[in-house]
């Protein structure tokens, strides 16, 4: 990095992933720390299908006020007490080091200019914060080539938004809820790498758009404080399903790891219904792709899928690479070839599917017509890296803001 | 009654009422003796609306084996423990009356013939087994003059069905769990007679017909075999909900009994959505339902009504006759006029309802519209009395099925 000039634009870009949770995030103890009351643990999808592209800069051209431009529409930093937070820890940890060492530029003392854009469609209904929040703290972290690990960065990446800590890393991540009331132990790990399990798979199913209920940081506010189920929930259910699932995942036993990605779904799901008022977030089409994996799996005679569901009607169904056809293969032969999201990196084990390998009367009819109806589009992905730095700058080497 | 000869046709015929429960029962501490892991509390419905007549009957002519004809057809009592149960519970008793008083005829001795009939279609899929245990215990002990008060007779009744101990009274009932082994006190009990609090009312929303999900029997054992949420569900969760509804009606206090109701409703599914495989009753209607019944507690700015859901998709929606116009005026408004099951008893204060009396932007359009397709008739009723005995037998004189 060249010396500081007043013309000299510092640049950083990143990419970071989606993750999606096996053992459910849902739960505040400390609402503006976002500390949670259990721990969880997630998948990191991989950024051949989905990812956030983020370009932190700097420099004494810009304006004043730091910037962060979202998908092409400028937002208001000020009003987002969890963006400043993400900032200004990243620019006081900047700040040691030009202290330690005064000869680094003062990038600390310039403003930011921060150009972030997700490839997925926003209709498709996926959190984004978790891969937005991860990749802003990745690319001014990088920006300010600061020493953190990933583990050190997750905790300030989870003040941005909770699950974000989790897509900083890839594989298998957990993040545990840590004790302390600064959350100071609060942090994301690598459980296992991807390439330890390479062959885990994602397929979502975007369920038609439809009015979400309650947001997910309002909604499990209030199960905390109304649902009489949760406290168990927190206190003793997940604590032991938080071991057992990191073992199966050393162990790759991906009947135990799905058995308990679905009773964990189904667990969350229940204390949003036990909250007042209820929150719902699966409804009919949901349901019937509940109904289609235990017909799948009871069909093949071995649990060959999983299903869970975060704070919206989505299905997400893990497998392996080997079950690829008859997981798959099945929904797209039920949702017909012409289902928008099938084409992509994962596609070609797929190719040449076109029946179902499971028998269709082996599958619950009218879970089969609501889910031809109901799913708009899939997206099919597997277990992938974390954020990966790239020279796609979205800001030029004159500041100017681009198109990816 | 006459003296006992060979031809003589003893009769005894009772109408039973349906109940639904404010505080569910789900879930088995004894299976075979149908003892509850939890207490539960019921509104015993108008006989006016929903009923079952039941004639039982003896006589020496009968075959040797004991017949049930259900609603025309003839059961095989023989496959059913539960029947067995019951009427070997009052075979013993009136026995133990013929021994104490040998100038008694033997009516112990003499085979049964028990004819039943429902009121309400069986499409209407409301629970027709609590009504029904509870009018063949009833017409049994009637036929046996047995001296057992309703409490007693509901040890008998609750092994042939649970709930059907409930239905032996009246207005109020709670459905005491017991503690020993043999289910001895494990008894209903009339909380408040409905003349304490007589204005309460019901509309039950009946569902388009779905194949249901799990049978209840072999759901709440699912539910208390895998649930992890369960076991403090049985344990605290209702004890407490037990004791503030019972003071709730004590005090007509319309509020809380609404909150507890719902509540309640809601913890009962969520177990059921924690069991392994999920057990899911409610769908899309029930959800616009629930969605409606806060709508309209909103925007009239108190609690006026209240839904609660069975092991099925059907809507029980409580509310006190001084709110039937912004209530069931409401549903009505909402179904249009031609809705099935409007008329009837509880009818005349609604008929001059045609417009909401809620807003009906001040309810979320999708529930309206969800509701409208999905609801094919209502049932409009009130808190109601216990079994009544009554002379329209089902049985003639010389014993021959009639028609009711």
């Amino acid at each position: 990095m060249a010396a500081t000039s007043d013309r000299t634009v510092y640049r950083a870009t990143t990419t970071a992933p989606v993750n999606i949770a096996v053992i459910k995030y849902w739960g505040k103890r400390d609402a503006s720390l976002n500390l949670p009351t259990n721990s969880s643990l997630s998948v990191t999808l991989s950024q051949r299908s989905l990812r956030t592209l983020t370009t932190a800069s700097c420099s004494a051209i810009y304006p004043a006020a730091d910037e962060l431009i979202l998908n092409g529409k400028p937002q208001d930093i000020q009003t987002s007490k969890r963006t400043l937070a993400c900032l200004s820890n990243l620019r006081s940890l900047r700040q040691a080091l030009e202290n330690a060492d005064p000869s680094l530029p003062k990038l600390s003392t310039l403003p930011l200019r921060i150009v972030s854009e997700n490839n997925f469609p926003t209709a498709a209904g996926l959190a984004s914060s978790a891969a937005g929040f991860a990749a802003l703290v990745r690319a001014v972290a990088d920006l300010y080539q600061l020493p953190q690990s990933p583990l050190e960065l997750s905790r300030i990446a989870r003040q941005g938004s909770g699950s974000a800590c989790r897509s900083l890393m890839g594989g298998y991540v957990a993040w545990r809820a840590g004790e302390r009331e600064d959350g100071s132990d609060s942090l994301a790990e690598e459980v296992a790498p991807a390439s330890h399990w390479p062959e885990m798979r994602a397929i979502i199913l975007v369920v038609s758009a439809e009015k979400k209920d309650v947001p997910s940081t309002e909604g499990m506010q209030t199960t905390v404080a109304t649902s009489s189920l949760f406290a168990t929930r927190a206190a003793s259910v997940v604590p032991e399903r938080m071991a057992a699932i990191e073992t199966a995942i050393q162990n790759k036993d991906f009947a135990t790891f799905a058995e308990i990605t679905m009773r964990d779904s189904n667990s969350f799901h229940a204390t949003c219904l036990d909250s007042w008022p209820p929150i719902f977030y699966m409804n009919d089409v949901s349901r019937a792709a509940v109904r289609l994996v235990h017909d799948i799996n009871r069909a093949v005679g071995r649990t060959v899928c999983a299903y869970t569901f975060d704070a919206g009607p989505n299905a997400v169904i893990y497998y392996l690479e080997k079950d690829s056809e008859v997981v798959a293969g099945t929904i797209k032969a039920i949702l017909g070839p012409n289902t928008e999201g099938f084409d992509g990196p994962f596609y070609d084990i797929l190719k040449n599917v076109t029946a179902s390998v499971v028998p269709l009367e082996k599958v619950d009819s009218r879970a089969v017509e609501i889910l031809k109806n109901g799913i708009s589009r899939v997206i099919l992905t597997g277990v992938g890296e974390g954020p990966i730095s790239v020279e796609d700058h979205l800001v030029s080497a004159t500041g100017d803001i681009l198109a990816s």
